[in-house]
């Protein structure tokens, strides 16, 4: 068994609490001693023990001498919790083999340091690629202050999201539409337009089997439109912010007093998608799953305001000349403005296709 | 070494020649001795040899006691060449076989018949889906008397083709680009819509690294408004057709006179996709390649007239309500109408994806 092998193991402690961590990263750590495994452990949920706690309580004695696999640099600083770099080297562990170091530009490195000045032997980039893929987000929010947003679109072979009626259900197949579901429950934060509400009166909810943590919902209504028995505004299941611009009158807004929604006022008269974004930064929202509508993909990708994209590709032909496709708004003219992405993995999915892409 | 193996090699063999013997399938033979190949044949061109006959010929004496595979049932009539079961037979080869039946319903198993009762052992099947896939053109011409319909299209992760102002180029990787080359290679002719002859004045031809063969050029062009200039009129580098409605005066196809074009002119004043399909078959095309536009690819979608889709999807977002989608026409109404495909093959081509669907 080698290095690889036992950090795979911690990748994928950390990525099974993916989405239940926030605004924290998702951390595996394994301790291992004689190529057995005395220590395992993960970090559950912010305000609780770090991945490194549970794994060196769990080896006790063990743990002198050892080898520890951690996904990510080990913290040097008082939070929540105390600093994990200390507790390491109080655990006896010898030598301490490193995913990817701390995104924070202002931290990263200091846990190492102080690892290495108490005499650990220390290694760092041990299947760093995948650990940064797990801590996307976190890497993002920390380094840029914004959350990470995902575009979602689902299309037929012939790229339309509905037919020239407006008829969408369904496209793809319900492996597809469950898989959707999953994604909802790694994001804090799930947002459309309007006009989805309206036209679908859709819940928002993360229903997969065996249930998921639903995402704060937010809808993009800049005149305040969203229908006021719409389940969305009424079902009081999660905590659901209604975004308008700022020509609604508070009177407006008064009508849906007694409903279970918050309202985000912009400055402007249009929501301006970096300010929206910034706004939810404040509230702690470190992940953006967009749903759509087309002119909100439309705007997203008009704002160059995304971090990745995932579009599922149904096998079936729609037609029609007028038949709406999944990212609307103005459109660019020339095609070198075209917004150019990385294929990160193709994957089928029942008998559709998910693609996901990254912004360069 | 077993049946798997060599048949495979015999696959490949067929797969090399995949355009060259229409409108005779490509069919590849391995003769085996004691697990030594002795004899390798492929069918090159109609009229000349059968795979059989230059297995049997590199083989000679040895053949006497071997094994051959053979991915199509060796043919038992006369044709421009004899049969081939009797020749089998004769050199001495004790047991044969065979990916699939020969897929004409008049003659299929007649030729295994005829082996087993000289006293040969028959097996068929032997990497059955592998053959039919190579053999899907001939199949399909046999068994429906028309030509087999490839529909191309490239579009972006957002199903469009072009920009708003309509500018296409590029859209995919110049890898995808040169893939579409294979294609045009492999199939007997190829057809656009008139609209892209005026827009971008293609050439339709093979031009694929180390050359290929380029297919007939078919334009579809109701009310003949192809610019008596254009490459494909003038060029005179392979056969080419304009298919006309009935209302196009001869005078007006005159003035072509002595340009390198030919007409086909329907007895309706709409070109009826079916029609024109027949009036191939009579040509002697087994296989049709559409390259477009979105109302060409909309005029075969309405009409069900195709048995495989190839789509590019480049990783790129383009936007724009208008921005328009490579399958137009009128367009389905209700979702269930919708034609459901099965994806066959995804493969990364450069940094692009092709999608290879069949009709059900």
């Amino acid at each position: 068994m080698n290095d690889h092998y036992y950090m795979k193991l911690a990748l994928n402690l950390a990525m099974s609490t993916n989405g239940q961590t926030t605004p924290n990263p998702a951390v595996g750590a394994v301790i291992v001693k004689n190529n057995q495994i005395v220590g395992m452990g993960a970090h559950l949920k912010a305000g609780e023990p770090h991945a490194e706690v549970h794994a060196i309580r769990m080896a006790g004695d063990h743990a002198k001498g050892a080898t520890m696999y951690v996904t990510l640099e080990p913290c040097c600083h008082f939070g929540k919790t105390p600093p994990c770099a200390d507790l390491v080297i109080k655990s006896g562990v010898k030598r301490v083999v490193i995913a990817m170091a701390d995104p924070n530009p202002k931290i990263s490195g200091k846990g190492i340091e102080r690892l290495q000045d108490a005499g650990l032997q220390v290694e760092v980039g041990v299947l760093n690629e995948d650990a940064s893929q797990i801590n996307q987000v976190f890497t993002h929010f920390i380094q840029t202050g914004l959350p990470f947003v995902t575009l979602k679109s689902a299309i037929s072979l012939d790229g339309k999201i509905a037919t020239k009626e407006g008829k969408s259900k369904w496209i793809t197949s319900s492996e597809a539409r469950e898989d959707v579901h999953y994604f909802r429950h790694t994001h804090d934060a799930i947002l459309v337009g309007v006009n989805t509400i309206i036209k679908d009166n859709p819940s928002l909810t993360t229903r997969q089997a065996g249930g998921g943590k639903s995402p704060v919902r937010f809808i993009l209504d800049t005149n305040l439109r969203t229908p006021i028995d719409s389940k969305i505004v009424s079902d009081g299941l999660v905590e659901t912010w209604i975004v308008t611009g700022s020509n609604v009158k508070k009177e407006k807004m008064d009508l849906y007093k007694n409903r279970n929604v918050h309202f985000l006022q912009m400055d402007s008269p249009k929501i301006e998608i970096k300010t929206l974004l910034k706004e939810m930064a404040t509230m702690g929202i470190t992940s953006l799953f967009v749903e759509g509508g087309a002119e909100v993909l439309g705007s997203f990708l008009k704002e160059r305001a995304f971090q990745q994209v995932i579009t599922y590709i149904a096998p079936k032909l729609i037609g029609g000349r007028m038949a709406p496709t999944s990212f609307g708004g103005e459109g660019i003219a020339e095609i070198h403005e075209a917004l150019e992405l990385v294929i990160n993995e193709v994957k089928k999915i029942g008998s559709d296709i998910r693609i996901i892409s990254k912004a360069m």
